[in-house]
């Protein structure tokens, strides 16, 4: 098994944190998204898509998505579970999950990949080129500013974002705060005590340094 | 437990589906989204991002987005599977179901909401006002037509879109195609055979008329 992954990128370090929280040991390599090593055929013959992570299995297996490798770990090691531990659970881990990703994370990608000037027709992440369109990155930013007013709330009412255990929710959080410092430049705001507490929480997890 | 959906939108056609190859019958109530009664109270109470499909349980949780839900009736009535019956096909599964709503359902909705004259400011699903951006009506389109392209590449060497066996993967690429037709009145090529091959055979399942 050997997981290909990237240092600097969100999407990656999801995986990394998820597979620490599981304490597996997993093979890792590095792939240089700014030389372009994505676009090697060695790298496209695993990912036609493109995008790191990648989890390659010993039968030769390649499964991308950050998400689906997550939930691949998950069914192998289901202690502790992640995405929830009954139907109920799962379904509401799942739930909370995508509203992180849908309105958090891919809100900061939004904004981030249609203004950094080295994703110009990368505005997509995939195998497609995608030209960037300039509004997005200004809607992108409002939009990542209403998810942390909503993520504060959240965190008002409750321990963790899935509820009183941590949770995927957590982690697909934890990398959206954490992606948008660098990449928009914005940080929660300073009234927002809740999100405060539940990051310095999350922080001072092992997983948090993967 | 009452599924909330709408017979006109593509996301709780998906849910309806899964539940319908599942063989479980569900009571469902219909909302009216073209009178906007998925903003009122009532409605918000349950699912606050104002989206549909909305399962509530008979404890009254709410589970909202339609893999999430998926998710919690894959759980509850694991035969047949639809989400992939061991690790590796869970991995793999997920990984296609993320392809076919990343590259293809996505990129529909994008295109859709950001030129119809109905999502003036709801070009993102959600609470909060998003406005539109003219340019993403083309660049949905676009997308799209791409997203054809790799679905039908795809379709030449699997009979289904995760493998040998129909599954959640399937339905989100199914709903994907029918939905593009009338949102961005795009069908595949008429050269896009293997698309074709695939869709009547799942045009043919019971569940396509769920």
């Amino acid at each position: 098994m050997l997981l290909y992954t990237c240092k600097t990128a969100p999407s990656p370090r999801r995986t990394r944190m998820f597979i620490s929280e599981k304490g597996v040991e997993v093979p890792m390599q590095e792939i240089d998204l700014r030389s372009g090593e994505h676009f090697s055929e060695a790298f496209l013959r695993r990912n036609p898509d493109a995008t790191v992570p990648v989890l390659e299995l010993d039968d030769g297996t390649c499964i991308s998505e950050s998400d689906a490798i997550c939930t691949y770990f998950e069914a192998l090691y289901p202690d502790p579970p992640l995405m929830g531990a009954d139907a109920r659970s799962r379904g509401l881990v799942s739930m909370w999950n995508r509203r992180m990703e849908f309105d958090g994370y891919l809100a900061v990608a939004e904004g981030f990949r249609n203004g950094a000037a080295g994703f110009r027709d990368r505005a997509v992440p995939g195998r497609h080129k995608v030209p960037q369109v300039e509004a997005l990155a200004g809607r992108g930013a409002q939009r990542y500013r209403a998810f942390l007013e909503d993520l504060d709330e959240r965190l008002g009412e409750s321990e963790y974002v899935a509820g009183d255990t941590f949770s995927i929710a957590d982690i697909t959080a934890f990398v959206t705060v954490e992606f948008a410092r660098g990449a928009l430049k914005i940080e929660p705001e300073a009234g927002q005590k809740h999100i405060a507490r539940w990051h310095e929480a999350v922080s001072s997890r092992p997983s948090a340094r993967a």
